[in-house]
């Protein structure tokens, strides 16, 4: 596996684009996003949880029942969410607009939203901004850029990547964009995803790995606790790369199971180190639980906590709260045989030993604790079930992000 | 029933008294109070449903099994959790300590803490401090307050109230003093609750009314969604009051319930308002849900979002996100079903019908979610289901609060 350049692009026989149509009206910030493959792709998604759910969420669902997509339309600034029938008849006329650019059916486009909550989404400028969306796709550099920044609300960072591996000897390239920054929790976070690739894999191959990937990865970020209406991870295959289609089960099928789970778990830690407000990606692992399932559930409770995250902005070995955030998650585990240790820099400390306090030295820990790259590692009996999940400090920025977000 | 003064000393036969024997080291604040009953009281508790229990959960649960107090004694400073077998030794020593001052039986004596986590109690300034906790002792406004002082941590507001009812015509009257800011959620927040009174009761239907009043109070508080491992609620009944004894399901058992619910959400309202850094009460009311549980759930998921809370900070109208938590919760309604209100100041406007988004006067709204006392109510369905439950907004300071509390 190897990194290469041109994240959605990167794979053969995909297109991207984003202008700016005016929904971010205050802004002159891109806000409307394409991603077109050549040939039909096989795809498959992963939605929200949250019962609210936005129109885009509906419409993508109902037009994904066929297993197949050609675009992807996308749009920033509004969420189109809590948006009633209005918002339901918006969706599917994003996804007739851009069925028109390329001829194609309407229920071979997926749609996706994210911004605000609540507030009708403006067609007219959608509209008004379609052939300039179509003019804007290119297979390079500047068109995966466009529709990266298009698809971004309070995102500080650009969040993307792409590999190439190997299937029986043939190059096969994968490639992502992701946004999210607030509103992140499992499932999935107030996250878009939208992952291209060049295999040629079949659909319930192509569904498993993205489970497994997406249950690794985003499923195991948290930002602030809080999940979104919108979140959606979409993945396509083109078949361009004309290897042996992958079938589930198979060796080429944990090869690029595997793959993708790498490329979206790197993703997720970029996703966390963005958190609202964040100055460090904090990642819990957990090991020496009952199960995996057990370690996920505490290392998420640890994550989680309002508490552990404001002990780590403020850099205090408060590893105390770490035990109780544990202990209020539901998940078995003996506290007499709980290990803790913070890592950083290429350091680490313990700071408690069967559940309980241990000497150690806090500047030791203070001088861990301030490290951008912070880890909290928790040994939590003899079981084998660990597991790692990503979360980032709670800040007085994130409170100021978010106490007037809309205005 | 009428409000009286006297906190926990206003029930017949109690004193109490507080000290500052050193525990925090750092300041001369009390840190070890005393609440004494002169006959021996029936008495329950309802304790944190953390798995990670302080000792002196574990120690007063074991003392309450003979379902009888005479004396709480109790530190701040110092939660003497994740002490190992030495926090067991200290919560017990506590224990003798106060019976010996008595000449009473150490399983007489219940013992609380509260402070910070893994750092062993001194129990020698609590050995050397004492005879001068005996001393302080008072039946008057002086010793109910340095009480209540003492059991303090990052409280800004003292948090106690006294009630005078009738029972056959005889005067009865119940107190009580609670302590807790941060790690506030249910079960019951870092919280403390010491009630007396002077009823006369038998002991089964002193533990359901606790239950049902800590139910509806406590339980229905949240400020940052961590669960203590230090949490107790403790209520003792003298009889003092010489009224015939209460028993389950009597008329005087549904008054004196009343009145202990009424009593505990007035101290469960004034806990919100003092959450870590809160600048408002935030209460939130479910109605139209299928049952009273659903309500409950629907509302706690509103009051603990991180960006419900920060938005009430700022006075950002941004109703998308209640729906959003309230998605999230698991539990269930129809969101096309709700609508939602924020009120504050005698005015109400109207920000959401049937899932979607009505006009309104943003400067309304504004001038409304400025007011220190917030309320968020949801309209959930037809169901007969109601519940509510308060919270606080989330700021810099509680960020700032928690950044660094150990030093």
């Amino acid at each position: 596996m190897k990194k290469i350049n041109g994240g959605v692009c990167a794979p053969k026989g995909y297109k991207a684009g984003g202008i700016c149509c005016g929904i971010k009206a205050s802004s002159k910030k891109r806000d409307l996003a394409l991603i077109y493959s050549e040939k039909l792709a096989v795809a498959r998604a992963m939605y929200t949880t949250n019962k609210v759910r936005a129109a885009s969420i509906i419409v993508t669902e109902e037009h994904l029942a066929g297993g197949e997509l050609r675009a992807l339309i996308v749009n920033s600034g509004n969420a189109n969410a809590c948006t009633g029938e209005a918002g339901i008849a918006a969706a599917r006329r994003m996804c007739d607009l851009a069925a028109d650019l390329f001829a194609i059916s309407p229920r071979q486009v997926a749609v996706a939203s994210t911004g605000v909550i609540g507030v009708p989404l403006n067609m007219a400028v959608i509209e008004g901004g379609m052939e300039a969306l179509g003019n804007s796709l290119r297979a390079d550099e500047a068109g995966h850029a466009a529709a990266l920044e298009a698809i971004m609300t309070t995102d500080t960072r650009k969040k993307e990547a792409s590999i190439e591996i190997e299937i029986d000897g043939i190059p096969v390239r994968l490639g992502a964009m992701i946004k999210g920054a607030g509103m992140i929790h499992p499932n999935m976070a107030t996250m878009l995803g939208f992952i291209t690739t060049d295999a040629a894999i079949e659909g319930d191959a192509l569904e498993a790995s993205l489970r497994r990937a997406v249950g690794r990865s985003f499923n195991r970020v948290t930002v602030d606790g809080d999940t979104s209406t919108n979140d959606v991870v979409i993945i396509m295959a083109n078949g361009e790369a004309a290897n042996k289609s992958i079938s589930l089960g198979s060796p080429s099928f944990q090869i690029f199971a595997q793959a993708l789970e790498d490329l979206c778990i790197d993703l997720a830690k970029a996703l966390a180190r963005d958190g609202e407000g964040a100055t460090k990606l904090v990642t819990v692992t957990v090991s020496g639980a009952q199960d995996e399932k057990t370690a996920e559930t505490l290392a998420m409770s640890v994550a989680s906590s309002s508490l552990v995250k404001a002990a780590c902005f403020g850099a205090d070995a408060n590893w105390g709260r770490i035990l109780c955030a544990m202990g209020y998650s539901g998940a078995g585990f003996e506290p007499a045989q709980v290990d803790v240790a913070f890592a950083g820099s290429g350091e680490e400390v313990l700071v408690c030993r069967g559940g309980a306090s241990i000497p150690f030295s806090e500047p030791d820990a203070k001088r861990i604790l301030q490290s951008e790259e912070l880890e909290i590692r928790i040994q939590a009996g003899a079981g084998a079930g660990a597991a790692t999940v990503w979360g980032c400090d709670l800040t007085y920025d994130y409170v100021k992000i978010n106490g007037d977000y809309r205005s």
